[in-house]
């Protein structure tokens, strides 16, 4: 029998997994829906049932799953294979890997973006490239780094916080407990704020009208498509995301010199539009230092599939 | 005959080289005085006579020079062994490891500060330590890091510029070109600058009888010494400027998450007075993250020699 991993795409409201061959296939797929208020050991059986289902199926397909790798919303141990820390899901220190041991199957845990960046570096948007950043921009801002074709985690899987690095000192407050944060200026929590706030300063923009006259129905979109009709209100706005965008990735230039940023998430769908304009504030920056090599910045390409393939390959494949 | 490496630290002033065998002893040592007005090819006629003054030497001691390794202070290209940019040098694109070649060694170019990093975490203040960031606070601030017991360097050896990541968008001009980068607010530069600025605001200050009167007499110190014995206005510019290197330290952990931070330069000379308070900052801040581990904060140990011994282990040590 050929050996294959599970990957597990643990999110705050459904949990999707999937057997994944070791090109990136996802070769079948369940998925649960989570319901917090019913507590930890729930959310436990819930998965175990769900992994048991798969490692049944891939069996019955000559297939023998002899990892399981999890993308967890939140902060794990590795080493210990817990989630420490997940607000999404209202656990804390949840022992999965312990809890999990009698399956008889490898197990290891590190965070969605992390297991994302993976997934986009070997089979998606970065495919070759060997020092690799990905960032989603949802409603937090996940970073997940590639270093020498290798995902790098930091003691105890809980490093690549890209979104919780200060860009702004004294800046707006940040859920994590700082302030400035990369992720209170370039999220798309950030980019709906910005909008409500230049909206209310302009009462004569399309943005109004787009959002049928109450700042209740702004969304990532708002400014973005009322940019592209030309209203200088909503350009406001995408210049300054992008402004606070581009200073984090040039960071992550001088910081890790990647061959490569992904851009993931929610705004990831304005696609070309976005990209043209932050390569063009990179570009006019140097992309951080004179003297410096380009880096590409692309938009994932994996999608949802993302969680699940690069867990999947959190673990070795055997017959590779 | 046993081999070792040469190691060499360059700098504005001088050039200082030595044999160092692969447990950190620098066994000889030889330096050079530059003239930067002497041109590009002086400088490199000079590092090359130099190198076989310690080559012969070596051998006289029954001893064989393999590798010469360079710790820059600029931006080197790591592949093609060039110094692509030193402002404190006056070259850009100089062809060190091409005009060295027939020396018959090998040659590996690396930053100054990865250098230092490189041997502090071999032999000293993060020895045993397997992932190590530096920071080294004089004029600018240099950036190192080990992961995993490697030295990162990042695309053509231009990463781990952490100096020149931005903590306040739209803040002080840099010298790299950009605005509000680390190093405008945590070098002995910056420091010197605040200490100005809130000397003038506060005629009634200690640092003025300290500074004979003169803002022309101060420096690095001038802040810190009237700050112990408790001058209001100098504990004023040493608390902000703890901030902001405590800003830039908590960044660190967040998107690395090492074992340990490593200071060194000027600054690093207030010691435990320095240390407290930045551990103090980044305590009460959770090292960045709840629920993540500590992050040992600690002086560089080897001072001016840790240039030469970490340049020299850039290079295998073929006996080992």
């Amino acid at each position: 029998m050929k050996s294959v991993n599970i990957g597990v795409d643990v999110g705050g409201m459904s949990i999707k997994a999937g057997v994944v061959d070791s090109k990136g296939n996802i070769l079948f797929r369940n998925t649960r829906k989570t319901n917090q208020k019913e507590g930890q050991l729930a959310f436990l059986k819930l998965i175990k049932e769900q992994l048991i289902e798969l490692i049944n199926i891939a069996k019955e397909n000559d297939l023998k799953v002899t990892g399981v790798g999890f993308g967890i919303p939140g902060v794990v141990n590795n080493k210990l294979g817990t989630i420490d820390y997940a607000c999404n899901l209202g656990f804390e220190y949840v022992p999965l890997k312990e809890y999990l041991k009698d399956l008889g199957v490898e197990i290891y845990l590190s965070n969605d973006a992390n297991v994302a960046c993976l997934a986009e570096q070997k089979f998606g948007a970065a495919k070759g490239k060997s020092d690799v950043i990905l960032l989603t921009l949802g409603t937090g801002v996940g970073g997940g780094v590639v270093i020498d074709n290798k995902l790098f985690e930091g003691i105890e899987g809980k490093g690549a916080e890209l979104g919780h690095h200060v860009i702004v000192v004294d800046g707006r407050d940040c859920s994590c407990g700082r302030k400035g944060c990369f992720e209170v200026y370039a999220s798309a929590s950030a980019l709906i704020y910005l909008t409500k706030k230049i909206m209310y300063e302009h009462k004569e923009s399309l943005m109004w009208e787009y959002a049928n006259n109450s700042l209740d129905n702004v969304n990532g979109l708002t400014s973005f498509e009322c940019a592209k009709k030309g209203d200088k209100a909503a350009n406001i706005v995408v210049d300054t995301y992008i402004k606070y965008l581009g200073e984090g990735i040039l960071n992550f230039c001088n910081i890790f010199r990647p061959n490569v940023v992904v851009i993931g998430g929610g705004i990831s769908n304005q696609k070309e539009y976005l990209l043209n304009k932050v390569i063009k504030y990179c570009e006019d920056r140097h992309y951080g230092y004179r003297n410096s090599p380009k880096v590409d910045i692309v938009i994932a390409t994996l999608g949802n599939d993302a969680g699940i393939i690069g867990a999947a390959h959190l673990l070795p494949y055997k017959d590779e």
